[in-house]
């Protein structure tokens, strides 16, 4: 299709899908109303932006269904254009039924992500905030929800634009020395320019540094749980799941039945790895190798080596001793069933003492789990990206900001620091959607679901 | 809980759960707009109903989500009480942390079908048409939708309503011959008293009778479809879906999948049922007894027995006559690969020629099918009971009808006349919710789905 077409007007089922008290019907697009008009009982013709009318969905004289209408008026709709939200109940036949309605009364059926980059293409959200809108509904945890909303508020492209803004004066500046060039005067003033690339390159990395955590954050951060059998690897998980079941799991069905080794703890959501192969053997370390167990644990950030409190501590602590010299993550030792070995006294630094069974020690445990979040990234309020694209894009700029800033030190010439500039511009560009191309376009709505 | 109090707020998610572009959560109560104005950034005392207010949800000054609000006030909404509507981005997060905000400022979370029976409760619908919303709701056929909503629209209620009414002024005069008994008057009119009765036994056996293709419409029409092996069901089952695919299928993702043997023909909803024991034997009359063979289509009302055109074709018909023999339901012979035999001219008039592999005579096939729903009912606006709890106090407030007919007959005493009256009444109130205890509401309405 052509993505630079907004003249039709489209809908979809913004709602789940499948059986349920209400679903949403949403249409956007200049006939919205209009079309809308002809299924409806009322007449919506001249109605307010932002009122609700109840009334029903008519199939020539038959009614399809009592509904509350919404009405939105372009100047103030979440797409930029006129928009109509047709609440009905959720029988999956009136909500097909309804959208076939509208598909005969003319209404083109939306494709994954139309609603969102048509407000992008109508200037109501930038590429960046666009894309915030999927992570947001994506978002399972404190954390991954913060970083979206805090997308979906501009923070982050409100900087990007800054600092691009500032380029761009000197990138004119330069393009008016070629014009110039036979003249050789220089009317961007190099130390200035230097200062900008070089605040630019400072922030350019804290946000590259920032992906490390926005990816986990997204994503889950992966925790493996090793030990030998019996050492309680399993009651240590249902212990925490239990420990952190939050209060809403109360309230609506959550979906942690089915994902069982997912576990948030303080906003972070944790993914436990099954690392099931290990569990087999005796003496996990020798039989398998240290190697093939790094395996295993291969998705891992950190991991949690459990140690039993009944048998030979120092042998196994030369055991992890074998891991940590292999790996670069984060293994956190614990020392598990203290309850079974009363002379167990707190003595070692670096190792956690717990029962899992008695829930002792957990909370020191999940201190050592969350300290690899570093909580201050956000509550400090620094921006944390966790979107692939944009670390690619960061990562590109910061490419050719190292390649002006040498430039600058050794007196390029205006034509050769252009080409870098542009190209800076151009990636910085590409995340925003100052710059933008339809394959760009379709490929990052393209990943959103249906509706939105 | 105690159903009869209703001075409290509720909240549920009224959308289907899990991740989607778009959520609802939807409170009622005297509290509503109170609440739901600690949690937004916007004042929303002093709005009008049926307005719509964009505006982002704190938790203090943490910004959740950005949402749109719409306010019902209490005399314009589907509860009868002040209602809020908050639609939302549809991430599990934000559904979950929005309602614990809710819970925390206050609400209380709804138990299913607490708004439905809200809106009973404040007379904004009567029982018959709330239990119709949770039909309306469950409706996949356009059969089974268009019983719901004449339901929901109050064409039952209304008729019984009216019968009902006219029976209560009778039972009051008779109450006032019960009064002056020793003066033997008779307030009643002993003809009209007859002749209503008569006019309501025969509205009742009316609606008691239609409850055979309600529940069907309701549940769908299940349909086995037997035959030796080879002789060509499943190639039927697929020609018929094929041909059947409705508009709506291409629209939105259907369920068609996952129960590949619900088909919708004109809008009835039929269920195939596996027959799979039969498919093992060679000649399944013989070898299975026709004994087991009707066990096996127990739950069917239709059967289609295929015959196989290139096999001895007398054979396979006095077989079937066994199983119509034993059997009340409705038997479709069908002769299947008429396009390998071409001396086979349709020659015999209770079967159906066919070829499943060439899709030749499926609308035959399609009207016998049909023939079972006895469409006309339908069109000719006839009330259809569709639950069985209707159909249950129907047949009760008949069987006190017939007591009635018998003791007018036979002069019976206006005291005796007055208990079968009133149980009359009784049985139907119960329908309408006339009559209702909290034992009846609790079970009705906890059948709903939540967040109805």
């Amino acid at each position: 299709m052509n993505l630079t077409n907004n003249n039709d007007t489209i809908c979809a089922l913004a709602t789940g899908g499948g059986m349920s008290a209400i679903a949403l019907i949403r249409l956007s697009g200049l006939e919205s109303i209009k079309i809308a008009n002809k299924i409806f009982s009322k007449n919506l013709q001249n109605k307010k932006s932002h009122t609700v009318h109840f009334g029903t969905i008519l199939e020539d004289t038959k009614i399809i269904d009592e509904v509350v209408l919404t009405i939105f008026h372009k100047d103030n709709s979440f797409t930029g254009e006129e928009t109509v939200e047709i609440s009905c109940h959720g029988s999956t036949y009136i909500q097909n039924k309804i959208l076939e309605l509208l598909i005969i009364k003319g209404v083109r059926v939306a494709i994954p992500g139309e609603f969102t980059m048509r407000a992008f293409k109508n200037g109501k959200l930038d590429l960046s905030q666009a894309e915030s809108v999927a992570d947001l509904i994506e978002s399972e945890s404190t954390a991954a929800h913060e970083t979206a909303i805090k997308h979906l508020r501009g923070g982050f492209s409100k900087k990007l634009k800054k600092l691009r803004a500032k380029l761009i004066d000197f990138a004119s500046l330069i393009e008016l020395e070629l014009d110039f060039s036979e003249e050789d005067v220089e009317f961007a003033n190099r130390n200035q320019l230097k200062d900008l690339v070089s605040e630019m390159h400072k922030e350019v990395s804290t946000l590259i540094e920032s992906f490390k955590l926005g990816n986990v954050i997204k994503n889950g951060i992966p925790v493996a749980i090793l030990g030998a059998p019996n050492v309680g690897k399993s009651t240590l998980l249902n212990s925490l799941l239990n420990e952190d079941k939050a209060i809403v799991s109360d309230i609506a069905g959550t979906t942690r039945d089915s994902i069982e080794d997912e576990l948030i703890i303080k906003g972070y959501n944790f993914r436990f790895i099954d690392t099931a192969g290990i569990r087999k053997t005796e003496d996990i370390i020798e039989t398998l190798g240290i190697e093939k167990t790094l395996l295993q644990a291969n998705k891992s950030t950190i991991i949690i080596y459990l140690i039993d409190a009944t048998l030979d501590i120092n042998q196994q602590l030369i055991d992890i001793k074998k891991l940590e010299k292999e790996d670069q993550r984060k293994v956190i030792k614990v020392i598990n069933k203290i309850d079974l070995n009363s002379s167990i006294k707190n003595q070692l630094q670096d190792i956690v003492y717990i029962s899992a069974k008695e829930k002792k020690g957990l909370e020191k445990l999940k201190d050592e789990i969350l300290d690899f979040t570093n909580l201050n990234s956000l509550s400090n309020n620094n921006t944390i990206i966790t979107n692939q694209r944009h670390f690619d894009q960061l990562n590109k700029t910061l490419n050719e900001l190292d390649i002006i800033v040498d430039g600058l030190s050794n007196d390029l010439s205006s034509e050769l620091l252009s080409i870098n500039i542009k190209q800076s511009l151009f990636h910085l560009g590409l995340i925003t959607g100052e710059v933008s191309t339809d394959d760009l376009l379709a490929n990052i709505f393209g990943k959103f679901c249906i509706g939105k």
